[in-house]
């Protein structure tokens, strides 16, 4: 099978989703190409988080949804450094429910009113990291390639688009991590087109918005969906070097502070502010309402985001002087870091 | 000011919303009727939550609203016997967001189509009481009047209905709890109208109902909403009926159990029932959804119903002949209890 870029028995976790005759079928189709990406960079991230930790590996479940497709979820909790890190890929096809479809047209998709179903494939990676220690930041990214097959004028027509982004959210300011985390996504960016960076950082900051707090969920990153120019194999080459330079901007923050000295009130704080994160994922997260709402869509792999423990206090306010209330106000009022 | 029913000076747990004169200029109506309940129950849950606990009291905030109207939040927090408890009642008014007016409308609210934001005047007690002790259940009741102005042919028409309802979560099940519990929500509902306990116990299994989880949120008891029949003062009465019984429904299952001996695993399994109590509340539930859109809201009266803490554990899944597994069961499939 040499028409295939990425050796799948040794590069993936486990075997893919979609059966190696099928991929080696349609080899340079964005669909393929997807699934191998999303693969390899699944397995890269889990290597390189299992190697922080002793004892905990991640648990990895490879599952196929009655409608068409499955996924590959790996999650390792309770374990030194990371005390709980979801990274999932996801290969599914089949038909959008309505509530799905209405989601697509309100943001603009210009799809026929047929008031049906329509069918379609989804590839993406998907991962929230959340670490023990509170100087340690929480990370999300994901990386998704999608088709919708339409009618137009009685001919069935493929519109495609890819989207995706990696943000940071941390318990504690560090200018530091800011930047160099930024840095690595601006070069990932710049690569491919000067006004990405740019563009996808503020759309992130729009994105990753509590309105009824507020405040932003974290210190950004990029953001982008409904890409579909100036070509496929543009878009996909984009899409590769975001997912790649996840390692690179996150790794070296895990190395430097996970063994950061942290007190009971630290730690106060990071549960209360990864009770934000809850309050994201569940009401406005795009993924995850996708998800909530799709039938036969995996639960326990859409909510693996969620953190090990949340808190909520009411009226807790950190004071504008400390630490805490440092991070609370960049949360307010979204700064530029490079 | 001999015609309100309830003094406020004394019944309140701190002074009402809407001015003591203005109260008195329309005493029967039943703005002021609803104002004068609510306060009378927050006041008196309170002081019954607050005789358990040997340190802690109530955080009492009265609060106004820029846009019209206000409240008074009361929260208890990290006590002995509570470890988050809230009570909040709300009196507010002014012009209902446009989601609120089609969320209204698609539960078949026939209002005129105008477009524009409509008059509103809410009021209405809400209550999550989160024990510590993990064999004493969390409850929650909320009781609500709402009207709102339309114009039709020209003229202003008032529309007014009640809402509401009483739910119990336990963590594990207590057969003879249950019993006493939706006894009692019987009982008050019996007073009324023979129909209302069977209507709205299965009302309230409906609405409490997860369905990304396929399970209830707790085992129920009753819950209602557009209720305008037979009368005005019919619907009050029942209103007030059920908001009176929420004390001897509730305060001897805390008594029972305070001080019940529980483990770490009790523990840890309350805090991950309580991960799927805050996915009902910022996913589904109705007073929140309404809340969050609505511009000038007091968010942490609102939120004050998560949990101090919560938990999420990947594919944790309870063995079918342990407590855990028999209290998954009942939440599977909701049973009848009388």
């Amino acid at each position: 099978m040499p028409s295939l870029s990425v050796n799948v028995t040794s590069d993936f976790v486990t075997e893919s989703v979609t059966p190696l005759n099928t991929l080696n079928e349609s080899p340079k189709s964005s669909r393929t190409q997807m699934e191998l990406l999303i693969g390899k960079i699944q397995a890269d991230f889990v290597r390189a988080l299992e190697s922080f930790e002793s004892e905990k590996v991640f648990k990895i479940d490879r599952w196929l949804r009655p409608e068409g497709g499955g996924g590959i979820t790996c999650v390792l909790q309770d374990g030194d450094v990371f005390e709980k890190a979801g990274v999932n890929i996801s290969v599914v096809h089949g038909h959008l429910p309505p509530p799905a479809v209405a989601q697509m047209k309100s943001r603009g998709k210009n799809f026929p009113d047929e008031g049906g179903k329509l069918p379609f494939f989804a590839a993406g990676v998907s991962s929230v990291i959340h670490p023990r220690n509170p100087f340690v930041p929480t990370i999300h990214f994901n990386y998704r390639y999608f088709e919708v097959e339409v009618l137009r004028d009685g001919n069935a027509e493929r519109v495609w688009w890819f989207g995706g982004g990696t943000d940071l959210t941390p318990y504690y300011l560090n200018e530091s991590d800011g930047k160099v985390f930024h840095a690595a996504l601006k070069t990932a960016c710049d690569q491919h087109d000067a006004s990405y960076y740019p563009r996808f950082k503020q759309w992130c900051d729009e994105y990753f918005f509590l309105p009824h707090r507020g405040e932003s969920r974290g210190i950004g990153g990029i953001f982008f969906d409904d890409l579909d120019t100036p070509n496929e194999e543009a878009c996909f080459d984009f899409v590769q070097s975001c997912a790649e330079s996840v390692i690179p901007s996150y790794v070296p923050l895990v190395e430097a502070h996970k063994d950061d000295a942290f007190s009971d009130e630290h730690r106060r704080w990071q549960l209360l502010r990864r009770g934000r994160y809850v309050e994201f994922n569940l009401v406005y997260d795009r993924g995850t309402k996708f998800g909530l709402c799709t039938p036969g869509a995996r639960i326990e792999s859409i909510l693996m985001s969620l953190p090990l423990l949340a808190q909520w206090e009411y009226m807790h306010e950190p004071e504008e002087e400390s630490p805490e209330g440092r991070l609370t106000a960049v949360l307010k009022k979204a700064r530029e870091w490079l």
